[in-house]
């Protein structure tokens, strides 16, 4: 059985991660694969106890929120995402590391070096193969989360926080162009999905 | 203003941490010293809500596990452990890292590299100044927790994980003379507590 792919979404809030990954789903379904959609922090039982606590305290301290995240995520892929990946299922997941670097690194101040070793240590290697990046400014972002009445604690902090992370998201796009893709996330969601269906096609040939 | 000196106590199931870090709260008091006594995992808010998921969730994957017992000594370090230091208290800490490195490395087999890795950036080099080994023979220490009406799940695994655990805290020992001593907890508390002071006084003069 060939391994499934591995597809992440990623951006700030409001981008519309959520609703182009049910899109995306979707359209990989209809397309004939068997499809695990999934989020993060969580996206198991152990997962999701973590996001809770990551969410319902704090703040942290940097090093340890990303360290809680890498933990989520560690038993997100030993318990869900590997074995999908492993049994011929594509992933479609919204989030993964690439948020705790937006998020911790560039937002949040954590030394890169720390970033890396987390990363290291939970991931084993396992990269996402294909990485879309819903970009859109913070303001336009913080807005349409609002008006879904969606607020985190993320969505308090000051405007420059949002400004690094979104600049964060670009930076990893453009270090990493073979994984990444920076897609347009002001457009209606319909024409985002379709911009999101030609990546795929592209570069993933499904 | 000198820096306090930072003690940990450790050891296997009912090896008498709690009462020995008790103990010796009350005499490095009567000697004159200020002291915070705490525990892992816990010993902040945040830790002890991590505390919590570790505890009430699981069987964890181990690498995960691990990053949850170093997120919450982060969050015990930066917001307890060295503020009381640089103010100048003693700190008794029943459990450190040498509990993740016994029972995590020793007792489950998560990789070494990936304990050194996460104590590398949890701790930034901070280390106990003298560490208690409490050492007991599993099935003693076991009776001794099962007779105070403590059980966790540790307790529940098979007794060659108890024999791992206490190998692990002896190796550490032997691996670190110079900050570890093994102290036999075999007797009645207050012999235990003597011996303690004693080694705290040849170790650090106090």
């Amino acid at each position: 059985m060939p391994r499934g792919r591995f597809i992440t979404l990623e951006g700030g809030e409001g981008a519309g991660k959520s609703t182009q990954a049910r899109l995306l789903e979707e359209a990989l379904r209809a397309a004939g694969h068997r499809v695990l959609r999934t989020r993060e922090p969580g996206g198991t039982a152990g997962a999701e106890a973590i996001r809770g606590v990551l969410l319902g305290h704090g703040p942290w301290d940097g090093v340890a929120e990303c360290m809680l995240h890498f933990a989520a995520r560690r038993e997100h892929v030993m318990r869900a995402i590997r074995p999908a990946l492993e049994a011929g299922s594509w992933v479609v997941c919204d989030r993964f590391a690439d948020s705790t670097m937006a998020y911790q690194v560039f937002g949040q101040g954590v030394p890169r070096a720390a970033f890396d070793a987390l990363a290291a240590v939970a991931l084993e290697g396992l990269m996402p193969d294909l990485t879309l990046v819903l970009d859109i400014g913070p303001e336009e972002g913080l807005a349409r989360a609002a008006a879904r009445g969606e607020t985190n604690r993320y969505e308090s902090l000051d405007p420059d926080f949002h400004a690094r992370v979104r600049a964060g998201f670009r930076a990893i796009a453009a270090a990493e162009p073979g994984r990444c893709a920076v897609v347009d996330a002001t457009a209606a969601p319909e024409g985002v999905a379709a911009e999101i269906r030609r990546v795929v096609r592209a570069r993933l040939g499904a």
